[in-house]
């Protein structure tokens, strides 16, 4: 006999009917309530669960008018199916423990938002890369592998007793003292206390979103933007608002316009090297964030991830640098000036927002790992990593230059690109008339890697895959002799992948 | 003139004086309504917003009800004060940039429900711990220095560039085979592919619910429990129901009773060792919550953080060894076996399940630091780990019994404990006549340290701070020869801590 563990709620407000046909649902979804199995009659089901027979057959019909139950005159009510259930088997059946357990019905309404584009996700489908302009990476064989590995000894020898018994969840002293220092250089000027280390900047993004948003609030955002903060916003149910981008940063009167029209929870920004445009926001457009950040009493998180890379132009400080009411939430990384693996970031916030961000992030992890904390800590202090990056801006700051001449020589008219003042990576905008995911697909298959656009896109829910006319191209592996050679094969292919009724008009 | 850029939201089905309150409430919060100024007559209030003045009416009535608006004969209505509002000021000075930005009205829903218990939290405060009872901690002299030195720099010198392109968030593939290799000690039959690495067992414990958990949802755990575990449930917003524990574990005809009543979404159980009792779950319990978890088809989280330590007797197999379904998720941990500053543990799980977790911890930070993941596959791969086990069995059975020992010597006949059959504490429970507080205090005064019971108890929204009838004593840093002293102070305070009252009955 079937076990029938439901009652109504009388405090909720869908209609008794409603309850029990959402139950029955469930009991079909997880299989207790199998294909072929006979319901109770009506008169007996409206009994056992203390439910008038009205409301029972309302449940029943709206089951049935889904094809999930049938009615065979003189026999009774039958289960025909369930949307979940690809095998037929009945109740007893399921019982046995070898079927497989149905996570599908059980997954929580947040996490349903949570995709990550397959642009960014899949591994690459190419046996050999020869061009590798893929965004997010570093140049590997300059990185200081010996530097490290000392600072990794110094480590584990150094306080291993302080690692272990470290009880902060706002990280390593050490570290948060070398990061408030570095921190002068961007124009901040921080205490140790107001500094927390995080796993890389995308564990700050998650944990603003965790603090600070409720399903349904707005979150400002550049479009196009980070996909890595769209993700973490969209799983907290945010709203994404997009705020376009021109040459001069973040569209403030668009801004504007959208505080006036709504509440909005967060305007989320990276204004030292846009992502993914490489775009720098002008000092007009911070004053102007700053505010109406202020008029709207609305928070400011600055994403400053690639702050280290900037080329000919003197750094602009960081919005955090004029930021009396502790409004401005500032995160940083060091997956760009080392490498993305290391998995270590900052955030550096007012005191009341930061208690909140370190209780939300001793509920989902705890602490960053305390011996590269510490491996960074020395790292920083002998100042191995302000050598590292002054390398790297020569090595790249070349590469920039080639690229930017590659393109010029190589790239079609109707091809568009932004000169970046910092980062690695060049925006590329291609006409109408190409075919994106073609270009895509051929790329692949001659060993061209690069980031398509379509991951920097979203709707109010997420990524959502538009942008197919963009391409991000990294110049942080591609070594300067080669940018001629791979920019001038793409641009052949790119060529080749016009469509044959644009190319005639 | 006041900003008002309030509009009703028709599709909401609050009434519109309630958003018009919320909205006010909300400008008082922020203090672009201040203390001192005055409202616009209801009539100009009603024709700006275009509603009603009736609507107007009301909400200005509940929020004088409060206290926060006052009418004055003749003049009009006034802001008296608000909340959040320590410092009375006007609008125009609120947008002057030199008063801190107002966090607390902004919080999201989720986050109010996480705190840290006061135990947990707080640096200890005494200057000298001569006897450090603390749960949560490893003996730290003996820790593996030289090999972990040895396995960091082979990490890092080894295959760095992989380390550094690494874009799996399940984590290192060679240490996700030397886990899935190890597991077999635990009676679990797995693949790498079905091994997530993750920041310690905290951060699977909050993805699951992340995964799994909607607001009100129901996850029943052991009470007392592992204060993670509650807190990470509680940052999901979960109704958390306590299933007791006795002799032989979870007790499971109060989990049947719990599942007939109600729907639950998860279970969590720690079999192997109880957090904090220590008890381990009986063969006979074990098959009866394989079986209400199927009859139900309710997950359940095994978290088996502490199973490599076992004393005297023969490990039982995981749950996750008779798991046919894929409807047990099981969570381990090198916490306890190295430290906890690794921060690194893994989840084994369903594939359905499993690749919800991944977009999820895509979301929240992506991977867990590389350069440690590499490092301890090296340390498995050898056979340091297993050594450096083997030593602290050893080690720690010697501590186990000689603590014991002590509290049958030491301890008044009303004082009780748990043998426990693995990991390194010991639960205590005090009669009702010791004023819990004052021992604790008194202890701290001098040096004796312990994890007071009260980090273990909750109620349905989270930890509530019950239970200060326990302690929990670990074994695991004072060394054998010095239990019986540490033991005989602390039941020396014990007996001058309990209450007048009592005595003398």
């Amino acid at each position: 006999m079937l076990d029938l563990a439901f009652r109504v709620d009388r405090s909720c407000r869908e209609p008794y009917y409603r309850q029990l046909e959402d139950f029955l649902r469930e009991l079909m979804a997880t299989r207790r309530l199998a294909p072929g199995e006979r319901l109770p009659s009506s008169r007996d089901l409206a009994a056992t669960l203390g439910l008038s027979r009205n409301t029972v057959n309302q449940a029943i019909r709206a089951l049935a008018e889904d094809g999930l139950l049938r009615a065979h005159v003189g026999r009774g009510t039958f289960v025909v199916g369930s949307a979940n259930a690809p095998r037929p088997t009945n109740l007893r059946e399921t019982r046995a423990p070898h079927r497989e357990f149905v996570w599908a019905s059980l997954f929580a309404r947040r996490t349903r938002a949570v995709t990550v584009p397959e642009a960014i996700r899949s591994a690459p489908p190419f046996a050999e890369v020869r061009f590798d302009f893929r965004a997010g990476q570093v140049d590997l064989p300059t990185l200081p592998v010996s530097e490290l590995k000392r600072a990794f000894g110094r480590s584990i020898s150094g306080d291993l007793n302080g690692l272990a018994d470290c009880k902060d969840p706002r990280g390593w002293l050490p570290l948060r003292r070398a990061i408030a220092r570095s921190l002068g250089s961007r124009g901040i000027a921080c205490q140790a206390d107001e500094v927390a280390v995080v796993n890389g900047a995308q564990q700050a993004l998650d944990l603003v979103a965790r603090v600070l948003v409720d399903p349904g609030d707005g979150v400002a955002m550049e479009q196009p933007g980070y996909f890595g903060a769209a993700l973490a916003f969209s799983a907290s149910e945010a709203h994404l608002i997009g705020v376009g981008v021109d040459r001069h940063g973040m569209q403030t009167d668009e801004l504007a316009r959208i505080l006036r029209a709504r509440r909005v929870k967060l305007v989320y920004t990276t204004p030292a090297v846009q992502s993914p445009t490489g775009v720098t926001m002008s000092e007009v457009r911070r004053r102007q964030l700053l505010e109406l950040a202020d008029e709207y009493q609305v928070p400011v998180l600055e994403d400053d991830y690639d702050s280290e890379l900037r080329y000919g132009v003197p750094p602009i400080p960081a919005l955090k640098n004029v930021d009396p009411a502790g409004q401005v939430i500032y995160v940083g990384t060091f997956s760009k000036a080392l490498f993305a693996g290391l998995r270590v970031g900052y955030v550096v916030a007012a005191q009341p927002l930061l208690w909140r961000l370190v209780l939300s992030r001793w509920a989902s992890d705890f602490n960053t790992d305390l011996v590269t904390q510490a491996a960074l800590a020395e790292l920083l202090d002998e100042g191995g990593l302000e050598r590292h990056v002054r390398r790297q801006r020569r090595l790249y700051g070349a590469r920039r230059e080639a690229l930017l001449t590659a393109l010029a020589s190589q790239m079609p008219e109707d091809v568009s690109w932004i000169e970046p003042a910092g980062g690695n990576t060049v925006w590329l905008t291609l006409p109408a008339a190409v075919d994106a995911a073609r270009l895509l697909a051929e790329s692949r298959n001659r060993g061209i890697a690069y980031t398509p656009g379509a991951a920097f896109f979203f709707n109010e829910n997420g990524i959502d895959g538009n942008g197919a006319r963009h391409l991000l191209l990294s110049f942080a592996r591609v070594p300067a002799e080669a940018m001629e050679a791979g920019v001038g094969e793409l641009a052949a292919l790119l060529g080749r992948c016009r469509m044959p009724l644009k190319r005639s008009a």
